[in-house]
């Protein structure tokens, strides 16, 4: 069932794959909403996580949080989705997180159901670039960030299967779906998309 | 888990997006079930809710129920998934809804899990449309029922969403998923398809 | 909810269309296992469906099971999703099954939410392959086991509704999703990513 009427604000999730521009794109939704006066605090699902993984000693570094077994990122995706819950319910949240995380062992959910009823967030998100796009970004990351040099195919389907993930959640939830596309130099257009969500 | 033995006839959904050519559809999908005098009753999802709508005072013209919030959009939905329910336990319906419906703030689900629980439907059919050609429709429809002029790229992922969420409420309550072509000047094709559904 | 720390194994379930060469595939994932000496049961869905479905006397070949009304089968895939539960409790499993079923009715879930529910596996392989080679080799079968000469529109329609069913059982049971491609003369490519679930 949807959200209670117990919400102030808006809970939007942003979701996008590895490459797509997502930092930038939120900056500037961030900056979009700063600039209509309306209050949104941005909150990564990953560093919260990241947290919850730390406290427990799972982890040192971000990065070995996709090593993970699946049982042990299912509680850690309870522990922060109960804490944003708690953010949420005071005002504006936008949540940056993934639809499906590639790990070793296939395309992970990042919002199972669990998760989803725990935040029923008012939209989902989905932010999407070109994936031969895409794919360049990863290459000239691939020295900082050793991301998997995936190609322009495999993207799209990691991207495409995003889309079925939130048609999924948005009938579980009731939340709406919005895809947002971030054309290449034009980041601005799609935080526009997002930054409107809280209008 | 899937409908109760108790239902006597079949609730097939019919979803499309504006432009699809729906009506066309759905009045010779009724011929052919009268030809074979098979009964069907027809009923729009959009008229029960817009009933409910009118009868609390929310809005007077259909065209008003897309700008209503999500959650007094919801209770509508609640409300007409019962009335319909009522019908569906005499005899074979035909459902005329929408997956997603294309808001202001983004693809709200036409039949959320608690509405597709509530209907327990045996088939959903989705009637498609090439999306060039459900854009020149709403192109020319413009002048009369203020459509969006949505590119064929825009009405594409809308369709491509539809399945989506069919996908989901097949995985949810068991029901099938039909693909209904409606090909230029083929209408009694894609309605022989949706009729056979009753046989 | 995932799956209880009690199973002692894992639980891959691998969908494929006709014709997408699934039993090569799974024949070459257990010969890689088994050079591994890594121990792997496969259990056919439709074999265990069809032994429930002959003891009741309902049918007499594994074509006629196709025919039967949706409630009949919603029984029978109840019925073998317990007895495997039995056996996935005691080591790994690969389950041949079909995410849907093309029927007279539609395409019908193979892996509805209340055996998804039942089975919590911990991922989903979709064995996928170029629809065009898919429509050569069912004419090339048509004669032994009389499958419908489905064109590639048809058959990637299909094939598509399979990813974002298994995304909606990824968002509902938090398993993970992989996409294997079966190229053509690639079967071992195809098998190994599937071996690699179990390592």
């Amino acid at each position: 069932m949807p959200k209670s009427t117990a919400r102030k604000g808006r809970l939007v999730i942003v979701t996008g794959i590895p490459g797509v521009g997502k930092t930038t794109v939120l900056t500037a939704a961030l900056a979009a909403c700063n600039a209509r006066s309306v209050k949104v605090d941005l909150v990564n699902y990953g560093n919260m996580m990241f947290e919850e993984a730390s406290k427990k000693g799972l982890v040192k570094t971000r990065d070995e949080m996709r090593r993970l077994g699946v049982k042990t990122q299912v509680q850690l995706q309870l522990a922060a989705a109960k804490a944003i819950a708690r953010i949420a319910a005071k005002g504006n949240v936008l949540l940056d997180t993934h639809m499906f995380i590639n790990t070793p062992i296939g395309f992970m959910p990042g919002i199972p159901s669990w998760v989803g009823e725990s935040l029923k967030p008012d939209s989902i998100a989905l932010l999407e670039a070109d994936p031969a796009e895409v794919s360049k970004r990863r290459q000239k990351d691939a020295a900082i960030r050793a991301r998997e040099a995936d190609s322009p195919e495999r993207i799209s389907e990691h991207q495409l299967l995003g889309r079925s993930g939130a048609a999924a959640l948005a009938v579980q939830t009731g939340c709406t779906v919005v895809i947002a596309h971030n054309r290449e130099g034009a980041a601005e257009a799609a935080a526009k998309v997002i930054a409107d969500l809280f209008m």
